[in-house]
């Protein structure tokens, strides 16, 4: 079994169980957004965690231990994303990407935002404009040092 | 002048008089965020945005015009960035990429998250283990309808 | 059962039932360019369609709730597509992409037709040179704001 | 000067001369969709067109014979565009793509929409819940034929 | 059974049965380049012409029915072909494609050989210092039109 | 000035100078094929050419020696070309290459038709249903041999 | 069975037998370079050639016509091959490549080396300072010629 | 000016001097083969290589200390080179690729042939059925160690 | 069995037998960094090794004979990582590329540093601000000669 | 003038002034390899190291302010880079990437080496078989954190 037919058999599950992320994440004690990336093979699960991941999801013996190695990372199928959802997220990349850059090293200096030592929170902002999605990234910023 | 040259003498007149975001953002009435995105060709000026940025950055007169052309937008030169501040943001949305997606829809269904109907901030989070970049990013959900 | 794997399915099943899409529209009660962009694993269905569609082509028990989870989007093999029919719509991209943006633009200001609150019709225009294929494409309007 | 040297001079005198595509195809005896993609260099002028646009716009002697050459055509910058606008059309063909094969040949049979004998309209479409495009694209339906 | 599926057994079983393109060709009452292409999963046939294919290749039942479905077109694995005879052709469009363009235009004016309204041959032609292949091509022009 | 800077200049005065390819060629004792194809840089002309090329075209001295040098050879801008009526010919090779590949074969055994060896016309070919353009390639068999 | 899946089935017995492509190539009657490219799906055989490789290696029945049916050429997985044995050669391409043009030009004019008129010997070269890989490489010169 | 300025500098100077690479690598004492891949940008000359090569063509000054520094290699604009000289050995590369690299471990075990530490040559071999194209290629073979 | 379906094999055995490379290595008798690279497919094992790594992971018999044959080498799905630990090491290559290059040639002149003749060790580094990844790499410097 | 411009004029005004990077290292206070990367436009200086270098290699005025600006980094032209001397850096990350992943997460577990907070230092190890290049590598071990 490799960690995308892993991924395949968690999402099957989660379908057929009837299952959200949020009970998954409740059940696993990490956020909706770790667990979610960690399911989709992104993160590495501890053994608590595989062994109640397995439980939940009715997952074969070798999902546990395979969830507890440090996977192969990259979700995309595609370097330029073609799924709409996604897509618009490398299209903010694309035209403020560069005003990011330029906003960030003048508050900072030359460096960079941690995409390890990164968390990430997805919420419904209510609107009576038609509600938003609201997503909140927190990196470390790190200096480029000279030496 | 093609909008990437006058992108260059912004540039240039930004760095030669000194001139933070910040302080061009509030000459033009307009957030760092979407003002840095509109000097870099990506965002259209009001006429009077474009009169102003002209005379605080000695600007020729043709670029007032052209500030308020809606300009092609897309300002990365290789479709995967290179620079690693922005290579950062590919990878969350490598990394993160289905679990957004699965998160997103979670909540609010079918649909998307607008890049249009959208606004993002910048800010400093000061943290005792190392400053963070706090990026706050707010899109209007789109949904899919049938018909 | 990937999506995919059902979207061969639906296909095989469609061919060999000798149905079309007018027909399966009908049954599922909403256009037929909705329902065929559905059948191919582009947009949700409801229980109730998925329960209909399931039934009307034998399709397995697991299809039904396949149906109903959204789609990783996105339908063609290759970045530029080879089918002929299908290019001859990059082509008119390639070609009238930036007259259309010229022409938006004059008309609305900056900002773009949405392609998420969009509807699309496609009809035959009877013609004594030859009959036309007449496509009625209408998105939303949605301006870019400043902030 | 190349075509697309001549472009930029186009949209520059247009610009400065604040003429719209509408009043350019008046002038020129055209729709504004065919003017558009011609002055863009992507179709043909007839001598008394390009004498016409060559002095509404104060262009130079040789504009007037470029005007009237065949172009190289295709105006996208890259194979899939980065401009929002002109993306949404590139989603279109992506997420519809196929349903709009199989809709084709379920009216016609074997064949494709040509590209070539082809006319397009843009118009807005009032709406109370917020104006939108409305693009009409018809083109001669052409069959493959056996021999 | 997917299309690609079946041109691998139609492939087979042609060479294991010993029959020519030729023999093919006739039985199915056209010319060897289109059954050829037909085969190949490029074009679509009557029912007749899929009947007499599928007996003569001793193909399962669902062929029948396939080999009537319009296929998704393009033969090559990758958009440069490998293999030199097909590259041959796509050397002779990069080396010849300009000339090409401006004589078809010089005769022609604005518009296309179309690739639709299309036919082919391929023969041998004798010469002492060793044969020729002979390919002729006859696609109707189709010109660009203002509107 | 290099080979391409060579060719704009040669475009440009053909233009200016209303002359034809066929005329051109006429000049040069050669087919408007290989005439058309050797202006646009992909042939080298012999200097009795290259001096009559000069004096028609009224081009600087350093052409004459450049037009007898070999240039580095391909036309296209892209790998797959955006122009119309050259894509038409890709097509023609993606939706028949296999085809031809095979019918080639069939007629020869394994080898290539030589793009070096080769001459090619292209004619009108009048038709009562609109006229059509008709290629004739024609290019040495090449063995594989075995050793 | 595919090509590619035969050319997996030689290369496994041609290890279980312990067989060495010399050992092969004097059983088939020809050189080891061709017939290794053979066997690995590049070249076409005799029939005697077929059934000798067949009993040789216990390749089953069908693997004896395919191996007489012209294949599709090219082994390489990417375009740019990762193997650094294989790299080494398209670095001697990017690095010589215009120089061997050049040179090829200077001696014979207009033209191309043939890839298919064409044979290669692959000898080990005694050398005191480490033995050398010595290649050569013969192909009949190709002329272009006017017409 | 860079150092491909320097190359386009070198070849038209040696076009207007009609010098052939022959005459040029006697002056400067290394193989033709060697020298022409230098003043194409590919190699280190000495001082006194580069003194007497700016003699002989006329350059400017500082093409002396340019061709003494070590220049960033790679002299094709495309990663598949659309010359049909230069695609010849690439398609030598995709045909014979996988033989030449069993060949070599055949006979010398795991390692590559240098591309550094290598040698080039490239004759005319007169042959009755036209002269061919002799290239012989020499490389020290370079053995990967266990550690 | 395919080389990399024995890597799966290699790699579902060593995490279900919670071995670790360093003892494999030992098992093995040669460095951590060669053992992890042969057994995931880049580097050829002695008879004896082949055995010893056969018994320590229960491997199928032909895996024995597989290890021993020389792999055809690259072990990464896409040509730039989307791995973060693998991308920093694209990172660093694109950053800080050019000056390895300048510093190498200053130092050896023109020439490489050989990937063939070349080891590395991975080590932990004690850091009281962080614990750091120290890499060392060593290969033979292989200067560019004159011929 | 643009930074890529200003490292033109960095190598040139070195070459010129028969400068090393040891000697402009020593003159700014900084190890070889970070002043190598900072000059060729890929770190930021001090403002008093960006007068020292413009005063030692006479740079203009405005190379001052940009020396001090972030820049745009990324420095290879190709996104795998053709000078042998870099691919074999590439070739390195291609043959040993994935058992540095695994050495690396089997020492420190999941996470990555920074780049960012990072150093390098190069150095020639005196070889009797062939003096070698020495690189060494340490950067930060980042751990992936749940939250």
């Amino acid at each position: 079994m490799t960690r995308s037919e892993l991924t395949q058999l968690i999402l099957a599950a989660k379908i057929r169980k009837e299952l959200s992320w949020e009970s998954i994440a409740r059940a696993l004690g990490a956020s909706k957004e770790w667990v979610a990336a960690a399911c989709l093979g992104q993160m590495t699960m501890t053994s608590e965690q595989a062994r109640t991941l397995r439980g939940l999801l009715d997952l074969p013996e070798e999902a546990e231990l395979l969830l507890q190695a440090v996977p192969y990372k990259g979700s995309l199928p595609t370097a330029i994303p073609t799924d709409p959802l996604l897509y618009r997220f490398y299209e903010i990349l694309s035209i403020y990407g560069l005003a990011i850059k330029e906003l960030i090293h003048e508050e900072f200096g030359d460096g960079i935002m941690s995409a390890i030592d990164f968390r990430m929170r997805i919420d419904r902002e209510p609107d009576p404009q038609g509600d938003r999605v609201k997503i909140e990234m927190s990196g470390k910023f790190l200096p480029y040092k000279m030496y």
